[in-house]
């Protein structure tokens, strides 16, 4: 199996969170064709623990399309609803530790670029479905998942091995449903890891920190429509509660122990001149470098919510739909990765800790596992990258696939092999 | 007893709502003299429907002054607290119907004009405390009121003549108090008067209406201080809640089905540049032509200052201080004041309704009387405005004094001679 | 000519205001085919002065779909870029007055009932096009005011008879055009009609009043997006600014001399919880039975959303895509109005004048044609209503076509021949 | 002369910012009489940046009292209208740099402690002056200054010494003034101090940073009263601009590149229920860790200001009544200071830096300094504080008084003599 090529598959089939069903059902079959005790669906992902499910009808219509891409039928049935989580999992004939190994799956809602300059288009594996693309590097991910599966496939464990495989990391959406699903209680060490953001090619980062604690939410005011002209008192106006919320969750007071960022990234309510507005919706984002600041900061803007409806007789709805939270790396983790990359000789630079920025869902993930007494780290591989995360034109030097595939196997070696 | 000595001796010693000590201690004496049976005090009012009491050293002070300019210390003892409100009650030997005549005796915080074009200042009657004065006329409601006293004082009554002194019509603060005490509810007729307003000299308005329906609201908003540098987030900011509540009773919906008004007068708080404000005060008012528009209207008002309160976690305080409603003139009651101010022809025109402005809280003495099955109307008796109500120039023409006593000497002696 | 079968075939093919391609089509040929001099297009209309234009794929796709149902290409090519107004002349041998009748064309955004009960549905001739409707009526006017042209298509006039058909009554967009084109400077008397409203069938109301004047504004308000998490400074925040602008239009003051309105009917902006929104659209309304204090609102509230971006140094753009104003009647032409429908014999009920509620844009044709000397009137002809105005299963009394036929008839030819 | 002895007497007759007339005359009397050549009133202080200056009434009273307490009435006459700022000046007979020292002596509007665990109280020098009080340790500084200038006093100079007396630096309102005059253009080095704040008794710190730039704004935002009942629309409400402001500040975007923090401390206006508000006035702060920040959310403040009253027809006023900036301490004054503080012997502990927290206005002397080319630096000097800075019961260990004189001699003994 090669890991480019199966990277510009993937590329070619993106799909949106929780709607991985063809790169799921794929990462099933490989993984089952190595040897691997596969879980998938309801039995990897809890389903009130879903942040942020698209709408039914586009999990649907992503479904039959990769019906018509060659997903297995069979294999996907199992995910219906939107539940692409996959779980390998190996155990060897000796005790010892679970090691997991934890890649995402999901791509964006970006228009690829096509031109030339554009690596996946100039060799013609660009996204086949025009508004959905890779741009965050998440098809390398589950690539070198696969790969890092197929070069260990063949060994005797002592303990056992597990590859999560990630839906809706993109928002923060897919790994609360992992975590509380409570199979990874039993993890000892737990290696997540990303392609690119802050280190450049050449570069390892062992560990990381930086990563802001996020809480993305949805909320919806339901009032009352009338005639503007004819009964205006006859209404509840759904946007005044609503605008009323956005400046006061903008006014929330600064903190003076830790960052603290609020967004609310969409108003949207009402429909004509004339009628009293019925229903608003309102996405907002909280982040802060210390989780229980951003804990602060969800209950706060939950409480702005829930008064600036009620203060004009309005219902409301108030959903998460996203979140993460902060990363403490383990050292003995860090330690070793540092090793194991150092020794590999193939990096101009290894480096014990970086400072990230941005927010991450895999953070959920450690420390669930840390909380039952588990380690975790976040590695950063680095890789070139043409044009920023998140952008038309991103794409990845795939040499870092190769690479990061020989750093995790080392690293599974190390802790599931040379013991 | 001369009504326009009695009124500039009232003018001199003017007296804020519920301060009324000099001049209730004046009325219980005359009133008792003419053989009136006279209540005072909390026997004619309701503590807990008192409005917008003013704060206890006032209303102290006031007491000290009245006790030095010849209050009665004998009878404002059992006012104490600002409970000066008086009845006279005089009952016949035949059978007959309760009829009220109702006067108020509030003066206004108005420094008087103190120059010759102003008459109570050439004539020397002009305040004797800076900052009061009488400047919308009950001083000459609280004469006519007394002179009609004596007018009656050796007549026998079919029925029982009441004669009520009400504190506090300023802000529509005593009236509720009266009308909870239950004293009026035996009442079959009750004629509320005013001079001037929008009467000319010369006219009687035998009923009104147009009186707008109106609530006073005082908010308090109690949150926490903090320094704002040094640890912002540890404040409850009681200013951010108080500002929420001004915009959004603002943006109260217009009625379609009548006036509405509303307005935040004041809005106070916070005390430095480097604090976090932790109370906030704001006072606001409501008005509207219907009584049930109005109410409608406060109860939006409290679950707006509520609610931004809760926003912020702050705690919060609504007091009413002040209202008044609609008034709907009875017709018989207006066609008694008719005839008898035709037949007196003392006027150039007598009216049978006019259209008020504004707001009166006799509104809530004819309604309680209304709502126990008796009737009333609010009569307007023209008089010369120098300068308009509650300007510092106001002044009356006191021959409307001699010419409202003989009209509701005529009145009473209709209601409750002459049969 | 049959009135009913030619409202059922304009009922068929409804289409929204700018675009009434089909319609105007219909109009232009019949009124040539009775002997007018037809103008339409710019010819009639003023670009600049067009209010609340649709996209311009929304005017192209009307226009095939016009071609495909029938329009004359050689006809709507004229009217292309949305230019639907016809005015169809006939001037007589002798002098006498220029007398105009108005008539509207244009169909609603709304889904058809589609059940037994609805007689369109019922008798096979509601909307082919799901999602537009004539759900006002104005599917009669137009078919009034060609059988109005049949029936004096042969008569000589003393003057000059026009009848408008003016596109884009709804949301009040299209009369200023034609009024700024300068078209109308030369009429008499200008009759406007409507079929129900507040008139129940077999009623006449020659002349109304209570219409409100109202402006329909779009406001944008332009921003720089930022990422929300990385550089939150970095952003112009066009939702601050827009729900700024929205609390503050709401709590615009009452006005103590007449009725007032304001709603912000549609707020949206803003794309995802991490990105600061750099776009921010509103749609607000003002209205007032008086037009000056309409004005005063309308300059209030682009006083709000120009100084409200200005704030946060977006940039702002304010459109008025609406309009509409009072109406003040001329007697003699609710005078000619009134004899006429009395002597026709053929109405339950003539009344003189009636309160109407809601804007109608006629208003604005009314105001120029007084401007300029002449006179107007808007006059309800009553009709049954299974639904009201606006609602998916409004319908007419087809009765009532016959009756206005008659009565306009009878009006112009007291006023053109009968002279 | 004793350092205790006149921080006690300073201490007694506690002065407000820009009123320090007594302090100043002794000040300015005791540097004549050690040979000081004396500059005070405007020849130190630029009137058009004097920040917050009080109301005139408040200066002339204090003047007053100041004269009454044994201030020279011929030096404070030229210190009339607050003009407050003293520097003393001495040049030896040899070449060299321009060395100068900064003690600041204002108090502050606090209620001292009177109870016998306040050693100001049981010692019997607390305030004369009820509701003011040096709760911030400048008796203190002035003391050290006075005291050094006398250990100074017959010592021939390689260069000058400058010491400068400062007026009102709570609030950060003297500083500027004293920087725009022009008269520190030529120091070479500036040192800046400190009783206590972060820094323990027996603490040195050398220099400081974590200051924060800060600007204190006044705004005053003008409208027009009318009837809130009568005639609403007639009135200009300033209290709905004042609230829009103060939800639009606290709304300002957080820093991706910096702490921030803004706070409107106190809002303030309208008059009655019923009046619509004609004035409000609001007072707030702006904070940064970096002074272009500071300046950027100072000017999108005004810019709220300004355009949050223009929304509403609105005048407007702003006035900066306080500000500080950064500190950037250099590291040659650092290095005399801890080597002398070090060799003084004195210290449980020297630090070359410390982070303090808060804003001091000192940091405007020192940026004008390095501006024109010289270096600063601002030490603390710890002492006991029984209850912290700005509390009723604050006070200061007076050993701290001879420690500070001996370090301060002796770093001028370096920098002026030891050459």
């Amino acid at each position: 199996m090669d890991v480019q090529q199966i990277r510009r598959d993937i590329h070619q089939h993106p799909e949106l969170g929780f709607t991985e069903f063809r790169t799921a059902s794929i990462v099933v079959e490989k993984l089952q064709s190595f040897g691997f005790d596969v879980m998938y669906g309801k039995d990897v992902m809890d389903e009130s623990a879903c942040r942020g499910m698209p709408p039914k009808y586009e999990i649907e219509e992503a479904y039959h399309v990769a019906l018509n891409e060659q997903a297995d039928a069979e294999i996907i049935k199992h995910m219906e609803g939107g539940f692409t989580g996959v779980i390998g999992k190996m155990s060897g004939n000796k005790q010892g530790s679970t090691v997991a190994f934890r890649f995402d799956m999901d791509a964006l809602p970006i228009i690829e670029a096509e031109d030339e300059g554009h690596v996946p288009f100039r060799e013609d594996f660009h996204s086949l479905h025009k508004g959905k693309m890779h741009a965050c590097g998440h098809d390398g991910h589950t690539a070198i998942g696969l790969k890092l599966a197929e070069t260990l496939k063949d060994e005797d464990f002592a303990g056992t091995l597990l590859l999560i495989f990630q839906p809706a990391e993109e928002g923060g959406r897919g790994a609360s449903s992992i975590a509380a699903n409570g199979v990874l209680d039993n993890i000892d060490k737990l290696y997540c890891m990303h392609l690119g953001l802050d280190a450049p090619q050449g570069e390892v980062w062992c560990g990381t920190d930086g990563w802001l604690a996020t809480t993305k939410i949805n909320s919806t005011f339901h009032g009352v429509s009338s005639h503007a002209g004819v009964a205006p008192e006859k209404g509840k106006n759904a946007l005044v509660g609503a605008a009323t919320a956005l400046l006061n969750i903008h006014a929330l007071p600064r903190y003076s122990d830790g960052k603290t960022r609020v967004n609310v990234g969409a108003l949207n309510g009402g429909t004509a001149t004339n009628i009293i507005p019925d229903k608003a919706t309102m996405v907002i984002e909280t982040r802060s470098d210390k989780a229980e600041i951003n804990e602060d900061l969800e209950d706060r803007v939950k409480n702005i919510v829930e008064h600036s409806a009620k203060m004009h007789d309005l219902d409301y709805e108030i959903e998460i739909v996203g979140e993460g939270t902060t990363i403490q790396c383990d050292e003995s983790l860090i330690n070793t990765a540092f090793e194991e990359a150092e020794e590999l000789n193939l990096f101009s630079s290894v480096k014990r800790m970086g400072r990230a920025t941005g927010s991450e869902d895999a953070s959920i993930l450690i420390k669930r596992v840390q909380e039952y007494g588990g380690e975790g780290t976040y590695m950063l591989i680095g890789t070139d990258l043409p044009a920023p995360h998140h952008h038309p034109a991103f794409d990845i030097n795939e040499k870092s696939l190769h690479d990061a595939v020989k750093l995790l196997n080392r690293i599974a070696t190390k802790e599931l092999i040379d013991k």
